[in-house]
């Protein structure tokens, strides 16, 4: 290496422009930390020819990235293309079989590929860093592998993604539905034109993937988070939330449980005023919840060109000084193998809500269900008497086994009196 | 270096014996983390006979906590000691003239001698880390120095004292004042006996330097921090700040200036929805901006032996695993210049409170001479009528130059019918 920490750019869409000009703009700020001037010396995009307005000198231009990663010219590799699969995959295993440190912020490659990936890196010793790909600006990476280091974590929980989000708090502020709220994101690009990673929560599930990997050492398992997103949240239940003293957010929550680790991301109802139900709009919040040091929150900008670069720029920095920790936070010798707890066992208390025809016995009959499967109600609210017509009726169980709601669920939806599948969004009553 | 880390642990209060309690709790983990084991195996506490009930083993004693830190046997010396004078003092000068890493959760050690501590270990090319001594828990030095590294920070604020925080919290919630809750809070040991440190502001103007110094990269400058405590916090005070949307907090705010850094610690009304004015009890938070990132808020426990030892141990993991920073982010010769900026260039809206015999004339003589001092008015209000008796006023100002209000406030305080010393609360309507 010389001096000079060389940069290999792959990408220069939102992620790799950002980083492009940050660097450029702080380069003062950037060679102080890091000891050494920080310079993108290739870039590797597919059109060479279009001007993106971007501080890039003399940067040299490849149109093969895999080629980059590969030249001797380049010391580190900063993979902004973005994708599970295909050219984004193959430049990082280039770069990782180089020995060559890389810088993603790439959560779908992470989520999906991470284990092999980290073997990789661990293979040649030389550091794979992320920061970039779980809520943007927020150091929620370094925060949990290095500062909280020494703690037994017990839980993570976070709002990991901006755009539901976004959708969410619009929803509740504005008192509109969720189709008009995203149609209304997509057109100022704060959603895609093919929203379904967002809205369905897969994009959430990449994230809190890698960060109970992290927060609990062991290798990424992104198949065993069981997803929701949130296309059935209506403002039928945002308004009853409301008049019960509830938000509802997408979470991600990792929790160490009795006998594993259980990953979930799914629509929550939050007490108004727990900490992340106040996150509102595009921020993100992880709250980490250690043995020792107890509750930690961050927030911050999840997304965009500035706070994804801060977090880019960041781990250069740290390649920049020779800092580096293993990719799980420990060496693979001392990764831990607590098994994924499957949803089917979590246990807590739900708000359903149904629709039904107002007419008598209805309650009875869904009062004497949830009975037989032994789940109890801490409350029950019907709003409007329409005798004869559709009424929303709203309950709110004590703690009961998913099985036992899943199963009350399909006997009640299976009643003739219930005119849509009910809804049911879990209630979150703990550290979040 | 043995594959072992040997610590040398100066102090066995609730620092020192939070962290031999976590390093032995969490043996396990810490070892995974750090890719070796860390052990406690020399102590120097005064008392040596004392039962603590703490996990010592075999841990070697020393009378005498320099000699330890001189000791062959030691690898890392946690200073646990406290006070900015003496052997706590002695043991790092010690250790770092020997080149061994040393961890510290001495705030006041760092405010006051931490430029000249920082020369010695960067000539010894030696880690002096210092998690613990700055929002306990909260890893804001890690943040600040690593995680947002890229970015030039436009503030630092935060809620850096606990007992502060915990005091003015009881004084709203139960309207109670000032010498009560404290008295309370000292039976309860969330304050001390002497507590000047703490509601005098100091210990925060001591977090707050050292804060100022990682964000802006320059020595640390704890004698140009402007200090004010909450000894003048009335309920009468908090009351009004309720009615105008505020809540009062001791916050610390570094800010970089048009020709320098502002470094203050003084009471402040906050809008009631600003995240920093929603923290409340013991915890802390902190609030950074940066050019890129924007703002991001951490929140956790700022004292108690498990978060501060969360810290310690994260500091010594970092060094078990041979990440090091530059004590104040960048190397000396890197290091910023720019001056510190006096609290007299201040410029903001300030809260006013004054006890006035009710008479006519009294609020025309004030607006008078506000006028006459070019501080302009945005609004003012008088609880109840009581001719002839004392009634508060309340006065707030639009953005005013620090003497502009100090002139106002000694002319007023000159009048007749001014029955008190008049009260100023700065409000911040910033990014805390």
């Amino acid at each position: 290496m010389s001096n000079v920490l060389r940069v290999g750019l792959a990408g220069l869409g939102t992620v790799g422009g950002g980083v492009a000009s940050m660097l450029a703009a702080n380069a003062d700020v950037v060679a102080a930390r890091a000891g050494r001037r920080i310079e993108v010396v290739a870039v590797a995009a597919r059109d060479r020819a279009r001007d993106r307005g971007l501080p890039l000198g003399e940067a040299a231009w490849f149109a093969d990235a895999a080629a980059m990663a590969a030249d001797a010219g380049i010391d580190v590799v900063v993979e902004a293309i973005g994708g599970s699969e295909g050219i984004a995959r193959r430049v990082v295993e280039v770069a990782l079989a180089a020995g060559k440190p890389v810088v993603t912020a790439n959560k779908a490659l992470l989520a999906v590929h991470g284990a092999a990936l980290a073997r990789a890196a661990e293979a040649r010793g030389t550091p794979l860093a992320f920061e970039a790909a779980v809520a943007g600006g927020i150091p929620v990476i370094k925060v949990l592998r290095e500062g909280l280091a020494g703690n037994r974590i017990t839980s993570v929980a976070g709002i990991l993604n901006g755009t539901c989000n976004h959708i969410l708090t619009t929803m509740r502020n504005e008192r509109r539905g969720f189709a008009d709220v995203l149609e209304e994101a997509q057109d100022l690009g704060y959603a895609e034109a093919d929203p379904s990673f967002d809205v369905d929560g897969i994009d959430a599930a990449h994230k809190l993937a890698i960060l109970a990997a992290i927060a609990f050492g062991r290798p990424v398992a992104f198949e065993d988070v069981h997803v929701e997103g949130i296309r059935g949240i209506s403002m039928l239940d945002i308004g009853f939330a409301e008049e019960l003293g509830y938000r509802i957010k997408l979470l991600g929550i990792a929790r160490r449980e009795g006998r594993g680790i259980s990953t979930r991301v799914h629509p929550c109802m939050l007490p108004a005023a727990a900490p992340l139900a106040r996150v509102d709009g595009v921020f993100n919040a992880v709250v980490a919840v250690g043995d020792h040091v107890g509750r930690v929150m961050l927030e911050g900008r999840g997304a965009g060109a500035g706070p994804t670069a801060s977090a880019v720029v960041a781990d250069l920095i740290d390649i920049a000084r020779g800092r580096a920790a293993p990719v799980w936070g420990a060496g693979s010798g001392d990764l831990s193998d607590a098994p994924s707890v499957p949803i089917r066992e979590h246990v807590g208390p739900s708000y359903l809500r149904l629709l039904v025809v107002d007419q008598p016995g209805v309650i009875a009959d869904v009062a004497a269900i949830l009975r037989d499967e032994g789940v109890s109600l801490g409350s029950m609210l019907q709003r409007g008497r329409k005798p004869g017509e559709a009424v929303p009726v709203v309950l709110v169980t004590h703690d009961a086994p998913e099985a036992a709601i899943d199963a009350a669920l399909a006997r009640i939806d299976a009643l003739g009196s219930v005119l849509e599948k009910p809804v049911r969004i879990r209630i979150e009553e703990g550290e979040a």
